[in-house]
């Protein structure tokens, strides 16, 4: 495991104005859920579904999959580690920048590891590995990768396994799913996750859709009770409700462009443009490491230090936009870093 | 993973009068834990800690041991499947009748498994095994093994580890745990629930101690984020107010020795007598499927059926007590099929 992931104030207890660290939804968890999960709290007194089979049954029908298909993790990152189990030693490609957690996976079961950039991604020969992972839209930088591209590669290499990790669907605008594929391709896995849309990282919740050719491994080595009660009582919630509950994308791209708009008028700052509602910055002058503090301490605002992300250099920070007030704060605190880096 | 655990009413759907069929505290989840968790709920707004440190240190040092020994999982079913992970490939010795997540979790990962009987424990050659797994009390028979008898064995046996699972360790007067024992033998590894004991098993709460010669390993192949918030909640707001919370030990046992004779005193039954709140009971006709569909639809009562335990024969079923009057309806229901079966 990493040190340094996002939304670590534990490690600090700074009473924060605002958390720009966790790419979940700004506005959090929605007041109706939290509702209903306190009249649901009782249901932690009953063991959970051995394997969750209703919640999987659900959300097949909301895919229009079967429910051998969907399996339910506890929180989308539980989701890598039996991926990457069930293809143990396995020659595997990740596109890097990403979240360290599909490194870590595949190389805590055996994986020969070979990092690639997503510029290679149409150059390489993928043939040559059995898994191929990639983040869609993608952590921390926000790229996109097209459906075309995609299924032709997939289309292309059929002997390797493509897991896409599509945890930030729902925050990204023109994004498209390729979970369409997987009724043409065997060589097929898709990652998604309820934490980001809907705030709640705190209950772990996720699953992923398997090609047919995989679900019956993937049945094989499932745990009994891996997602709590609460969180099988929140997404039964969220997808009676999903209409109602997704995030309003129009107004999250607003405000992020607003935010990537007012960092980049900085002159000692650049923003990595990003569809998303998170995005990366690159600052001209200290690192990443000394401007988390200089925010936490001084202006009891959090980012996420980027210089532990592979491939990134220690001037990369990642934020995710939060409400508009609160994004001024972030600009004015940068502009007071960058006043005093020129004193 | 088996099909047929307890507590599976999920599957029939029955408005339950009683139910017996999971060994947790009969009184269910403490009313002032619930409140709290209520108000805890925006919680799971927030990621948990990465790896439940706050928690470890408080559980290490409510067992005066250092927190780097403590290792919280996701349920105690969890921590099998990563000690599993850890001793991959061992050759094994599981003692049975036991919980079967033992015996699936090293299976998953490639152990070579011997089931031996209780019988065998001190007959056995253990040197030839690298990992022994043991319940204690066990489940499903409410086994006793005392700390003499096990630390004879941990000390004769040097090159082979010891997974003690003390789920039910506040179960049953008259138990002696091992957890001294890990401050002279590296060998020992102590697995602990607090499902059973505060009923809270949809929370998914566990977690086990390590001796030190393993902590570094099992530190390497932690999950991050693998225990939701709710559940770091509760496990602090019990390590708090421990005492004020612990079931009463005097009332349990009362109410299981009652049950037990009240059964007994029935010509088809037979118990296996046990010192904890739950027990195994044989039946002299017919078998325990049948007798749980019969007490689930004619009486509204959800027992388990045993039969899944390796080595148990069909005709028994396992019972966890439950209040005074529920335990009547159970020891009626009993004398029907009895009744029903003599006509």
């Amino acid at each position: 495991m990493i040190k340094g992931h996002g939304d670590d104030n534990y490690l600090f207890k700074v009473r924060l104005k605002a958390n720009f660290s966790s790419n979940t939804w700004y506005r959090g968890t929605p007041g109706v859920l939290l509702s209903y999960l306190k009249k649901k709290i009782h249901s932690i007194q009953n063991y959970p579904e051995p394997d969750a089979h209703n919640l999987r049954k659900r959300i097949a029908m909301f895919h229009g999959l079967s429910s051998g298909q969907v399996f339910v993790s506890n929180g989308s990152v539980d989701a890598f580690y039996q991926i990457a189990q069930v293809f143990k030693g396995s020659k595997t490609a990740i596109f890097i920048p990403s979240f360290s957690e599909y490194e870590d996976a595949c190389r805590m079961f055996g994986h020969m590891v070979d990092l690639l950039g997503f510029d290679e991604l149409n150059s390489t020969d993928l043939a040559v590995y059995q898994t191929v992972w990639l983040g869609n839209p993608n952590n921390p930088n926000g790229v996109l990768t097209g459906y075309g591209l995609l299924t032709s590669l997939i289309q292309k290499n059929i002997n390797t396994t493509f897991i896409i990790d599509e945890a930030y669907s729902d925050l990204a605008p023109g994004f498209e799913t390729i979970i369409p594929a997987l009724q043409d391709y065997g060589n097929l896995i898709v990652c998604r996750s309820l934490t980001k849309t809907f705030a709640l990282p705190g209950l772990r919740l996720g699953y992923f859709i398997s090609s047919k050719e995989y679900a019956g491994e993937f049945e094989r080595t499932l745990k009994p009770w891996a997602v709590n009660s609460l969180a099988i009582e929140a997404g039964n919630f969220i997808f009676e409700n999903f209409q109602e509950l997704v995030p309003d994308l129009a107004e999250l791209t607003r405000l992020s462009q607003l935010l990537q708009q007012g960092i980049n008028k900085l002159d000692d700052f650049e923003v990595y443009p990003s569809p998303t509602c998170f995005f990366l910055v690159k600052m001209k002058t200290g690192n990443a490491g000394e401007l988390k503090q200089f925010l936490l301490h001084k202006h009891q605002i959090l980012i996420r230090d980027a210089s532990n992300f592979k491939s990134m250099p220690a001037r990369f920070f990642r934020i995710s936009v939060q409400h508009e007030a609160e994004n001024q704060l972030l600009v004015r605190g940068l502009a007071d870093w960058q006043n005093k880096s020129r004193q």
